[in-house]
C-alpha cells in the first residue's frame, strides 16, 4: 500500500511571537508563543496582543476543570432494562477504576454521564489522563470497561465503542456543559491609555464590537455556545506548533469573549471550556514539537498533569492575545484590510 | 519583533493514500489522496476506504453549490431606518458588483442575505471567487462595498467589517443553510460481499451504527447540523496537505452521513455543505502544496473555478473513504482498539 | 369513540391589559392586549410595560417579512438524479403556482429552498397566505405540488408530505434564517427618568442584565438563536386569547432582545423573526376569539394580509411590554420574588 | 388597572381520548387522555394511537430522572475570585439546604452545576419539588440561597435572580443534558399485523420515515436535541387540560423518537427528557383541572412526588400515541390531507 512507502512532510511555516506575561497558578512568567500557520497576519496580530497584555501587567488565568471523555454505546431490549443496568453501573465505579488501572497508571475515572434514548445507553466516561490529551488513553480504557460491562450485564449488546456523546472533533453542547479537555479562563485589564495608544481603540468601542459582533453576530448566525471572532486561528497555530491533534480546534472554537467597561478600563476575558492539549502522547516526540514544548516550559519534571495544565493556560493566553488584537482592528473602519494588504506585500513565505 | 526574524517550520508527516476512483463532472478518474497528519491510523483507514470504493465501481460525486461569504455590520437609529436602507440596497446589486469588480476580476456577487436585529443590519455578501477559497477576496470586496454603502446611505454607521454572520471558522447553522464554500455530496454503493470481505461488516450493521451513533449520538450530544463520526480528521489531513486554511475544518465538520440498505447493497453517502478549499491563493505557492495540487490535477489550465471545484470533489471523496472505514471498524467490538494498538507498535513517525 | 361524544372546555383565565401606544405602518394607535394565562403575574407585569412604553411615546414597530412554509421530502436513486430534478423544479415556479392556485386564492408561492442529503431532496415551499397563519393552506398546497412533482418527475419517490425542514413547532435555525411567519421588530426609547420612576432601574442596569442574562446566559445554556428572558409567556397568553395554534410559541420563543444606552436614554428592542399568527382560519370563529380580534381591530375590511400583519405587530408589542417589565424587575435583588408573593396572596383565580 | 377588573375566560375546546394501557411503576392500568386544543385533528389522531398501543399490549414507560432548576447569576472582580467562591459553595450544600428548608418542606437540593464566564458565575440549583412542577418553589428557594450567598461571600455582587442557565421556556441544550422536569421514556412494540391493519403502514416504512423526517429532517433544519414530528401538539393539549404552565412545551418539544424493525415487529419509542408537569401548585385548583387530574388518578393520597411522576408518565404516553399516529399517516401519500379535510368538514367546534 503506497502510503507506507512514500514518506513526506508538509512544512508549515512557524514563528514565535511574544513574549506575553501570564499570571496564574500554572504559569507565572513571560512566555513566548509558537504559532504554525499559513495565515501570516496571525503572527503580528497575536504579537501585538501579547505586547499590549504584558504592558498592562499580564494575563491572569485560571484553570477550572480538566477531563478527557469517551462515550460507549450499548443497548438492551427495553428502556426499563437499560435503566436498571445504568443504575447498577453507577454503583460500580470502583470496579471500573480497577479495570482501567490495568491500561494506564494515569487513567482515573472521575465521573460518568448517561443518556438513555429508547432502549439504548450512551455512557460517557470522564477521566483524568495525566499530561496527555488522552484520546487514546480513554479509548483504551473505554474498550476495557465496555468488555467488562458486556460480561457483567449479559442483557447488554454492543453497538459502538464510541456513541458520539463524547464528543470528539464535532460541534456539540455536551463538551461545554460536562467538560472535555481543560476549561480555562484568561483575562486582562487595559487602561484607556493602553487601548488608545497601543490598540487605536477605546474601552467603549471594544465592549460594543464584542456585544454586536461576537455575541449577537454568533446568535443570529445560529451558533452554538460560541461567542468569539477567531479563536480557531490561534488554536490551530498553537496546536500545529505543539504537536496537538489539531482537529480539536472544533471543540476549542466554542468559547466565549466577555468584556466590560470598568470605570476607565477595559476588562477583556476569554473563556475556553474545551482546550484539548497534551504535553506528552501521540505526536509529541517529533523534534520540532519537543523544541516548542521545551520553549514553553512544558517538559519539566513535575507532578503528572502539571505540564499539560501549563500548556492549556498558555494556549488560552495565545487565544486572548489574537482575539484582542483582531477585535481592536475591526473597531476601526478599513484598518483590517489595510494591515492585511500591507502584510501580504511584505511577506515572503 | 521576534516573529519577523526567526523563521521555522512545523514538518507535519504526510502520506499519499489510495488511489480512489471518482465519477463526477469535475473528476472522472483514479485519484491519490495526500493527507498530512499526526494521527497515523488515518492513513491505512482512509486507504482501506479508497480501495473498497474503487473496487465497488468508484465514488459518485455531485457539486451543488459554491460561494464565499463575508457579512458586514452597520447600524442606524431605528429598525425602520435600517429596514428602508436594506430594501434600497437590494436594488443596488449592479452598483455593488461594479464596486467589487475593481478589486478582482473573479469576484462576482451572486446573492445577499440579511438579518435585522434592533437597529442593526447584518448583511451577508455571497460571491463567486474563481479558484480561490476566497477569504481575502470577499473581505476586500466587502471592505469596498461597505465604504460605498456608508457614503450612499449617510444614515448608516460602521460597526464591523465582519459581523460574524459570515460565519468564518465558527460553528453555525447559517453556513449550511445559505451556503459557504462548496456543497458536495459523495456516495458509493457496496455489495454485501464487499462489505463482508473488505470491511468485515454487513450493510445492516453499517446502517445501524450510522443511525445510532452518527445521527442519534450527535443529537443527544447537542450537535448542530452534524451527523458524522470524524469528517474533521480527513479534512484536516487534506487541508494541511493542500495548503488550505485548515481552521475551516470547523465548518467542514458540520456534514451528514446518510446510509441505506438497498436490497443486498449498502448505499453510503456523505453530504458536505461547507467545503472551503482553493486551488490558488494564500499558501498555495509553497512547494509541497504545488506538488500535491499537481498530483491531484488541480493546477491545469481550465476555466476559472474548475480547479477549485475539482479539489472540493476530491476532498469529499477523501472524507467518504475515511468515514466508511472507521464506521465499519466500529461495528465490530474491539476492532478499533486492536488496529490502533497494532499501528502504533509498527509506526515510526 | 369517546372523544366525539363528550365535549368540554378548558376555561383559561383571561385579562385585557394596557393600552399600549404603537407606532407603525400596520398599527398607529393605542391598543389593549388580551392575555389568557394561568400565570397571573403576567398581567400586571405586561401592563406595567405597556404603561411605561406609552408614556415614553409608544412602541415603534416594523414588519420586515412574512411567509408560511411546508417542506416535502422526496428521493431518487442518486444524488445526481435528485440534483437534476431540483435544478429543473427551480424553473417551474409558474407551473407550481398554477397548481396551488386551485387550492386557495390566497396561496402565493414566493420562494423555495432545498437541502439535498444523499439522494433525498428536502424542498421547502414558502407562501403568502393572506390573513391566515396558513398551516393548512401550505399543507394543502404542498400536497398538490407534491402530487404534481411525482407525476412530472417519475424518478422521484414519495417519502413524506412534511420533511421537518419546514419546521413546525420544533426548535430550529431554519425558521429564523429563511423566515416562517411574520418577522417583526419592535423598539422603544426610554429616558433615564422613566427608567427610574416607572421601572425602578437605570439604562445601564438594563443594558447590563440583557448582556449577562439574555445574551451570555442563553449562550452558556446552549440556546439556539435565542436571547430573551420570557418571550414565550407573552406569546402563549396572546396566542391563547386570539385563537392561534399556541404550539407555535416554540418558534416564537427564538427571538432576540437588543438594548443600548444612548446618551441618557435606554434603547430597548425585541426582534421576533417567527411570529406565526392569523386573523382568520382554524379556531378564529370561536366567540371569545372574535371578541378579542375585534378589540384588536383585526377584523376590519382590509386588503388580504393586512389584518394578519396588524395582529403580528401587536403580538410583538405585547412581547416587548412583558420582557421590559420582567428584566427591569430582575435588575433589583429580591424584587421579583416580592412582587410574585404579593400577587399570589391577592389573586383569586 | 383594567386587567384587575375585567375577568374573562378563554374557553378552549377539550376532549378526552383513549383509553390507553400503560405499564410502568407509576401507572399500571388503562388511562383516558384529556386534550384541550383548537386543532381538532389531534383528538382522533391521538385516539387512534391509544387504541393501537392498547391493542398491542400497552405502552411501557420508565421515569429516569426528575428535578426543577433555577440559575442565579452573580459576579466578582476576577475569574479567580469567582472560581474560589464556587469551590467553597460546593462544600456548603448542607447550609444551602438549611436555607431553603425554611421556604418549603418539599424543596430538596439534589445537585448544582455552574458555568464561569469571565468573572461571572452562573449557578444552577437543581431541586426536588414534590408534586409541584416547582417553578415558584425553586425561585423562592433560589432567592433565599442568593441572599445567603451574598452575605457569606461579600466579594460577590448580584446580577440576576435568573441567569438563563436554568433554562425556562427557551430552547437550550442544558435542560436535556443536566435535566429539568421529568425525564421519561415510553415505548411500544407493534406487530406487522397491527401496523398494517390499524395504521395502514409497515414496520419498515415507520423506521424509514423516522430516519428521514424526524432525525435527518431536524438535523438539516438546524434543530437542537430534537427528533420528532409534533411532540408539541400533544404536550400543549395535555398541559392546557391539566393546568400546567403550557409555555414549558418549549423544553418538552426537545425530545427524540427512536424506532427499530425487530424481526417482524416495530419497536417505537419516545424519549422526553424535559416533561415539566405538576399535580399541585399554580393553576391546579381550577375546577376543570381538578376534574382532569381526578380522571388521571393524580389527586390520590400518595407519597410526595408520586402524583407528579404519574402525571409525567401519562403525558409521555399521550405524546407517544399522537406521534405514532401522525407518522403512520405520513408514510402514505395523501393520507394526511384526506383525513384533515374529512375532519374539518365534519367538525363543529
Amino acid at each position: 500500500m503506497r502510503w507506507q512507502t512514500d514518506k513526506k512532510i508538509a512544512p508549515i511555516p512557524m514563528r514565535v511571537v511574544g513574549p506575553v506575561k501570564i499570571v496564574s497558578t500554572e504559569v507565572n512568567e513571560d512566555v513566548y508563543l509558537p504559532l504554525a500557520t499559513l495565515e501570516s497576519p496571525l503572527w503580528p496580530s497575536t504579537h501585538r496582543g501579547a505586547r499590549v497584555c504584558s504592558h498592562a501587567g499580564g494575563i491572569r488565568a485560571v484553570m477550572i476543570d480538566e477531563r478527557m471523555t469517551r462515550s460507549v454505546l450499548v443497548e438492551a431490549d427495553t428502556a426499563q432494562a437499560v435503566y436498571q443496568v445504568y443504575q447498577s453501573i453507577q454503583q460500580q465505579k470502583e470496579q471500573l477504576q480497577a479495570v482501567i488501572s490495568e491500561t494506564s497508571r494515569f487513567a482515573t475515572l472521575i465521573d460518568m454521564h448517561a443518556q438513555i434514548i429508547g432502549s439504548m445507553l450512551y455512557l460517557r466516561f470522564e477521566l483524568l489522563t495525566g499530561d496527555a490529551a488522552g484520546h487514546n488513553m480513554v479509548t483504551l480504557a473505554s474498550d476495557r470497561m465496555l468488555e467488562w460491562l458486556l460480561l457483567e450485564y449479559p442483557q447488554l449488546r454492543y453497538v459502538s465503542i464510541s456513541g458520539n456523546f463524547c464528543s470528539d472533533k464535532k460541534t456539540s453542547a455536551v463538551n461545554g456543559l460536562f467538560g472535555r479537555g481543560k476549561n480555562v479562563i484568561a483575562e486582562v485589564t487595559l487602561s484607556r491609555a493602553i487601548c488608545r495608544g497601543m490598540l487605536k481603540t477605546t474601552p467603549e468601542k471594544m465592549a460594543e464590537i464584542n456585544l454586536k459582533k461576537n455575541l449577537l453576530g454568533n446568535i443570529v448566525a445560529g451558533g452554538l455556545r460560541t461567542a468569539n471572532a477567531h479563536f480557531a486561528n490561534m488554536l490551530l497555530g498553537f496546536y500545529l506548533a505543539t504537536g496537538q491533534d489539531a482537529a480539536n480546534i472544533i471543540e476549542g472554537s466554542q468559547g466565549i469573549v466577555h468584556t466590560e467597561v470598568r470605570g476607565d478600563d477595559l476588562y477583556f476575558s476569554v473563556s475556553l471550556p474545551n482546550l484539548i492539549v497534551g504535553a506528552t502522547g501521540s505526536g509529541k516526540t517529533l523534534p520540532y514539537v519537543q523544541e516548542n514544548l521545551q520553549l514553553l516550559g512544558c517538559l519539566e519534571k513535575r507532578a503528572p498533569g502539571e505540564n499539560g495544565r501549563r500548556l492549556a493556560v498558555i494556549a488560552a493566553a495565545a487565544v486572548l492575545c489574537g482575539e484582542l488584537s483582531l477585535l481592536a482592528a475591526q473597531t476601526n473602519q478599513g484598518e483590517l484590510m489595510r494591515s492585511h494588504l500591507k502584510l501580504e506585500r511584505s511577506s515572503h513565505l
